[in-house]
């Protein structure tokens, strides 16, 4: 099972006091650039793989989209969702993106927002995501970018008075186990490469590669993102069948 | 026009002796994996971009490649890639890849390596490529991966008894000027993200991505490849018509 570290109380407290989770979209600064990438939401049927709170699910909703099934992990990101919404066309489910097993064609747009880098075999996962999507259908999704995982120490260095981020293990995929919001959390590093080749495997025709970078606006808005032009956090793809 | 730097006495005598130079396709730790990326060369009319010493070229007629066409900025060495080809099939011409014109879909295949990262302009060679490439034609290129290219001051570091890659500037775009083989060389970096899209954009679908790392039989070889794993040097692609 894919780990669910959102469960424990303390984790997801400090979650919580995110601004992504406080502000919803807007609170996370790669939304403008995944926006970006999806299509034309009014009458689609959308599944949210890691719908946390549920903010994209109701922001599809506000956009046209028939029907939004959110699945997540985690009973307490659920409950909160639920509590959330009040819109017969939304449901949440509880679901493990490692078992995931979803209606054939039933969908015309998998979104998913930082969760594939918790599953350990992607390869099943966007076999199963393929067979969910009608034709012509979409996945978009983000996922922490294997620079910013990669390294066995991550985080910032200070090289001649430059700030650098220290790779190493790149080429060496597997598990990652890092420190975050003061819980032990388990990711699964893949290069770009992989990811790609796994998705065209499955039968994907890549459209975008999006390796997230904040425009000069959102620096001159949020100062703490200066930094982010030196090595991509995310990367966003979107896919078509 | 591209930077020629192989045209300097200098650098030339010094890349000559480089392992690829020497021992041509064999000497270059990413061969094997650019050579399963390659189509069925029998028959196919083939233009190498960037050509060198024409290793490729003799290799491809060797694999029943009907016609071959080696391009290169450099004279020097276009002239001793004559010097070692004794076949009416395959033709040499001086050729820059910033201001390329090749017939259109004159090619079954467009092969390069490592000759894209001097280009500044790949929206421009990319359609020109596009153009050039008959029905189902491939386009199979490596190029320096961006990790490699993108730090202010490339070169190992050593954190903690552990080998790193500093990684500053990777989503600010553009030229690298490093030192290499004693000579000023000017590189263009672009994220991998980029020159994805680019190939999207100018009708390429992507077939294959390789970020470069060594086999465990390589570096029990070569045992200078072992720190290649923490960071990958080359890119390689393979994108269809």
């Amino acid at each position: 099972m894919t780990q669910n570290v959102y469960d424990d109380p303390d984790f997801f407290a400090a979650y919580s006091g995110m601004r992504r989770s406080l502000e919803g979209l807007d609170g996370a600064g790669e939304w403008p650039a995944v926006r970006t990438l999806l299509p034309e939401l009014r009458g689609l049927t959308v599944v949210d793989l890691g719908c946390g709170f549920g903010w994209f699910c109701r922001w599809a909703r506000e956009r046209g989209a028939a029907r939004v099934l959110g699945l997540d992990v985690s009973e307490r990101m659920l409950t909160r969702a639920r509590a959330a919404t009040n819109d017969p066309a939304i449901s949440y489910e509880q679901g493990d993106l490692e078992t995931l097993e979803l209606p054939q064609a039933g969908f015309d747009l998998v979104y998913s927002s930082l969760a594939f880098h918790y599953v350990g075999d992607a390869t099943r996962l966007f076999a199963q995501i393929r067979r969910a999507l009608a034709v012509g259908g979409h996945l978009v999704f983000s996922t922490e970018h294997p620079i910013y995982m990669a390294p066995s120490s991550p985080g910032w260095r200070v090289d001649g008075g430059v700030k650098t981020w220290p790779v190493d293990s790149y080429l060496l995929e597997g598990p990652r186990t890092t420190n975050w919001l003061g819980a032990r959390v388990v990711k699964h590093h893949r290069t770009i490469g992989t990811t790609l080749n796994q998705l065209i495997q499955s039968g994907f025709t890549i459209e975008h590669v999006e390796e997230f970078c904040p425009t000069p606006q959102q620096i001159a808005a949020r100062s703490e993102l200066a930094d982010e032009v030196h090595r991509p956090m995310f990367l966003v793809v979107r896919a078509r069948t």
